[in-house]
């Protein structure tokens, strides 16, 4: 049996046709429509797609970035505009032929890694999405754990800085503000605007205004020392929230996820340098390992189609 | 049957002996010793001065707050001075008659309220202690969290003003060195220092070092404009913490226990006007109710009480 999963994030929309042991038998990937309507007709769009390739899929399951209740209504998605108070399942499930289930993105992506991925055999994850904004999944005691209302692991949200830069919610100084894909880009266009980053700059066509994480990222990969040095920055301000949610959390396993995860070890090693100074104690406890989602980018995808699986009757 | 909770904190210990339904039968209460072998020979001696009142008690439960490991070593306790990989459990096993077992403070206290106060038939609770620290309690899904190695929710130790005051653990800017009770004190001596607290300053004999969260509480209690206006600040940092809490943990209820509780509305009332602007999308979510421990200061006792009961087999 085959469920489709379907990952929404906000530039991109990845879409898998998968097995029950994780195995993706067909992707499908295009570039995030603009407002809800467009974003959930395409979203039916590519899951007829997958079925017509792959006839078996039973249920398709969907994650997005932002506030999805238990009833699969997206009450706030700063990264998705117009996403607020969706019934995003019900419209959709009036659009595919198979059963929906609608959920966070970094739960369900929580969900892959734990079932299919890095976490296998782990029931106290932490996993953490880098991309557009941090979004995050908490398995606690072998489940994903979805709050009191469904809306929990909104991790990027809580202030790390309160004078520093405005998150895409509205609050001062959150730790997406410092630490998303899309402070990796604020945070290079500076360094490019004072001069500091000639090689940044350099792939971005000499405009400062065109910098964004990915050119950061690509001098990093490239070993130039702006790009590096950049990251190494960031990567600090990824370590000082990882250590505050290691504090609250006490994870056995820290899983990062999410668009930045292709950046591998450029991204990580810095980060498990600087995080164990954020832990309270460090020296005189078990601090967990950092690792990448070992599904990468499909995590969500892959997540998405597991969680699925639940709204198919065991034969 | 009765068993006894000892609840150690930085400057007092509270025991009491409690029935099964978390009814208090004796208690009794003392300043906390100074180092960890004092401490310990202290607890033992106030758990046999119970055992002498109260014979029928069969097992003791002690909250300490730190990083304790699901052993009952204690790691490191800021607020503690001496406690770093001390076997606490084993210790007081040696010393006490009847089973020992020791956990956080504010599990135990979690412990209390959700079996016995406030969050009676709650599933997703997160309890806060306000008082010479911040401690907190996690119950998902109905239980106790401990995390993956026992040290979870140390949520005093989170990055919130990444340029802020010392904590007690070292690192800057923790939500603890800015809303605890100890930094209500700093807070009150720094309004006292340059003229802005006559009421308060008055109570501590018109010397700024002997200011303390004590002076500032009795003044907010007692009506007068700068303790009221000292506590409203004080609330803004307690709520600029919770808000972020909850969006990571998404509780459908919070409990405030420790030291600060016994200010009741005078404290509460502002943490619950100011923490919904710290909340994402308050207005487009449920945002959970803030309600004081039902225990009172009483609520790690109790909750120690009842976490000894899991040490005697049922009838």
């Amino acid at each position: 049996m085959l469920t489709a999963g379907v990952d929404i994030g906000g530039t991109k929309v990845l879409a898998v046709a998968a097995t029950g042991k994780g195995e993706v038998v067909a992707e499908r990937r295009q570039p995030t429509a603009a407002g809800p309507d467009a974003v959930l007709a395409a979203t039916a769009a590519v899951v007829a797609d997958l079925i017509a390739a792959e006839p078996g899929i039973a249920a398709v399951g969907v994650g997005l970035p932002g506030l999805v209740d238990l009833n699969g209504v997206v009450h706030y998605a700063p990264n998705l505009p117009g996403f607020v108070g969706v019934a995003a399942r019900e419209r959709l499930a009036a659009a595919c032929p198979v059963p929906v289930v609608v959920d966070n993105d970094a739960n369900v992506a929580a969900l892959g890694e734990v079932l299919h991925g890095a976490g296998r055999g782990c029931r106290e994850v932490l996993v953490v999405t880098l991309g557009t904004g941090i979004g995050g999944g908490l398995v606690i005691n072998g489940a994903v754990n979805r709050g009191g209302f469904g809306l929990a692991a909104e991790i990027g949200h809580f202030t790390v800085d309160r004078d520093g830069p405005l998150c895409a919610c509205g609050e001062r100084g959150h730790w997406e503000a410092l630490a998303s894909g899309t402070a990796l880009g604020r945070r290079a266009r500076e360094w490019a605007a004072r001069g500091d980053a000639p090689g940044v700059l350099a792939r971005a066509g000499g405009v400062v205004e065109m910098v964004t994480g990915h050119e950061a990222g690509q001098s990093a990969l490239a070993g130039e020392p702006d790009g590096l040095a950049i990251l190494a920055e960031h990567a600090g301000d990824v370590a000082l929230g990882l250590g505050g949610l290691v504090n609250i959390l006490d994870p056995e396993l820290i899983v990062i996820g999410g668009g930045l995860v292709h950046l591998g070890e450029t991204l990580l090693a810095p980060i498990r340098a600087a995080f164990p100074a954020h832990v309270e104690a460090a020296s005189l406890r078990t601090v967990p390992p950092v690792e990448a989602a070992a599904l990468g980018e499909r995590a969500g995808a892959v997540g998405a189609a597991a969680l699925a699986r639940t709204l198919v009757p065991s034969p």
